[in-house]
């Protein structure tokens, strides 16, 4: 991880930026290799653009830095402690406390955490470190690829766990339940979501809770599930027909998938993100469904299952190789329910792979 | 939930504060019922001094925020569209605009929002509204109490899944799978953290991560879990020893057991919660054991599974009826392992009952 820390303290040269200060978990592992959920206690990363980093920890999970692999200054602290009390007086003990300009994560660090740092650092310059680190992380490079692309299989096992349960009577959460016991018992600790099992009309909704709705003949059946291997994330969705399917719902399904299909056209390198979004949504809106299309494209994926960039249709940014997000059209109905179809997607050389390999043509359970 | 709103209302005209942002999904669900998970996408509530509350959802929530009994207005957002550009419109065709000091939650509003915040009420004086949702939530109302009662009736039943489920050569994660796997059968759609399924000398760490290490005689087994029910958490820790026990380990286990029990003696209205930590550690290092206790007792317990108040030695703060926290000394050894008993305290009118059931008693399964 070293080079990251470095790439970012060169970027800190350049801005002219004293420190970059760093609290959220997933920030912490891309730099540093260590992982760790600290719920409210703080965990910080302070990277300086002249001196080398300091990690502060509460003291129980010091053990746990140092077995990450690093090789700089830990600050552990106590319960009872303020972690902002040792990381002054260590400040001042390496004259690092003359500091007037701190890059901070404006979309994570809390309004509270801020007026701390402004404490150590009173009159610094506030300025976000976010462009840089989306920057860094948009572009996977081949051991994160490998990871997302096991996370990927995982998620396309619990798909075909899911699918294989179904029958008829058998509820959303009974359901659900299988296919995370399967996924545990192959070492998956977490999941990247609430796992998503809906039924017929439950399908419907874009964000539906499963329940103890009941599988009937001719509903759709929405699975949307990722898992969280290794600190990295993947996400898929498959919609089926259980028994038989209503031409309607097969007009609805077939839509979807050649929006899906579209868009996935056109992943490669050099191509308008935006545009993702605007040749599926123009393919639903054709086959006249264009309200009910009421999400974007899809999202970046790694570390966090939604991360940068947000892929409406205003995004202009472009492609490029290296990056992983998902496609995930769907059109919902409050009574047909709804069809979604996602895959993860890695943006190759020249241009794509889908990560997530269940087949997508319209499948009669 | 209207009382509560009027709560915050009523506190607003006191501090003669304008208007109050409120942004976790935790103090949402807490003054509205609406209970979502929005990843990064904004939900908002605006509760005003001298008008009528405003939430600000994606368009695809809203009618879930009608479902859950909102009678105001609501402002739904399309994912390419600001919500902060939709507010601005609203907030001056109702003439809103010109607040002059607003409440935040400090531990949770990130800077960028407060930057947004900040473009909507230019020069507006921020505080805390911290101190007033956590004076709120503390104690619990009776329907709330019931509610956790269930979830922690849950975690015990996910404890007693656990220890059925022992035998030699089973791994940490095919055990962890089983428990949740049977709480989800029961409609558990969520833990309340990553369960721990600990054994052995992996127990020996406070946050350890359960994975391959297979179930010896001698060792012992540690579970730490606890489920989300209708918004609200538990959160249980249990310590077996499986087939056999070492006279040290047996004194370690009895020590943690004698100050838990110490701690619970005194949770009554009245006690000084730093008490409830001291008490504890006092029979720990009595015992020769003072510095394997590495963190604070305990923690309120509610929507979050960690709230206010935090448990430390240090807390002046006075016990009352209605609170629910967790009780929850422990030891830990890199060789033996370690040993953490947790129940689920309610302060009640002279005393206190443990929602959490399992027997603490050694038990060698």
């Amino acid at each position: 991880m070293k080079h990251r820390i470095n790439q970012l303290t060169t970027w800190l040269k350049e801005e002219k930026t004293d420190v970059a200060f760093i609290t959220s978990k997933e920030n912490i592992f891309y730099l540093t290799n260590f992982y760790t959920d600290p719920h409210e206690r703080l965990v910080g990363l302070f990277v300086f653009k002249d001196h080398s980093p300091i990690m502060v920890v509460p003291s129980m999970e010091v053990s746990q830095v140092q077995d990450a692999g690093w090789e700089h200054q830990i600050v552990g602290y106590k319960d009872h402690e303020s972690p902002w009390g040792l990381i002054q007086q260590l400040l001042k003990d390496r004259q690092l406390d003359t500091i007037s300009s701190a890059a901070i994560e404006t979309d994570v660090l809390t309004v509270a955490r801020m007026n701390e740092l402004l404490q150590l650092f009173p009159n610094a310059e506030l300025l976000p470190v976010e462009n840089q680190l989306n920057t860094m992380r948009v572009v996977k490079d081949s051991s994160e690829i490998s990871i997302i692309q096991r996370a990927a299989e995982m998620a396309d096992f619990g798909v075909e766990v899911g699918k294989n349960a179904l029958k008829e009577g058998i509820t959303e959460m009974e359901v659900l339940a299988k296919i995370e016991y399967e996924l545990k018992k192959k070492g998956i600790r977490e999941m990247s979501f609430s796992t998503m099992v809906l039924f017929g009309e439950n399908s419907g909704a874009p964000h539906g809770n499963p329940g103890k709705r009941k599988l009937q003949k001719g509903d759709f059946v929405l699975f949307d599930l990722g898992v969280v291997l290794e600190g990295y994330t993947s996400d898929i969705t498959r919609t089926f027909a259980f028994r038989s399917i209503s031409d309607e719902k097969r007009k609805l399904y077939n839509t979807v998938l050649q929006a899906q299909l579209a868009s996935l056209e056109i992943s490669k390198p050099g191509t308008r993100i935006g545009d993702l979004d605007q040749t599926a949504r123009d393919v639903i809106t054709e086959a006249g469904y264009g309200d009910r299309f009421p999400h974007r494209i899809g999202h970046g994926m790694g570390i966090n299952v939604h991360e940068f960039p947000s892929m409406s249709h205003l995004n202009d940014g472009i492609l490029k190789e290296g990056m992983v997000y998902t496609i995930e059209p769907g059109i919902y109905d409050p009574f047909l329910g709804g069809v979604r179809i996602e895959d993860d997607v890695l943006i190759t050389k020249d241009g794509h792979i889908t990560l997530t390999k269940t087949p997508k043509e319209l499948t009669i359970v």
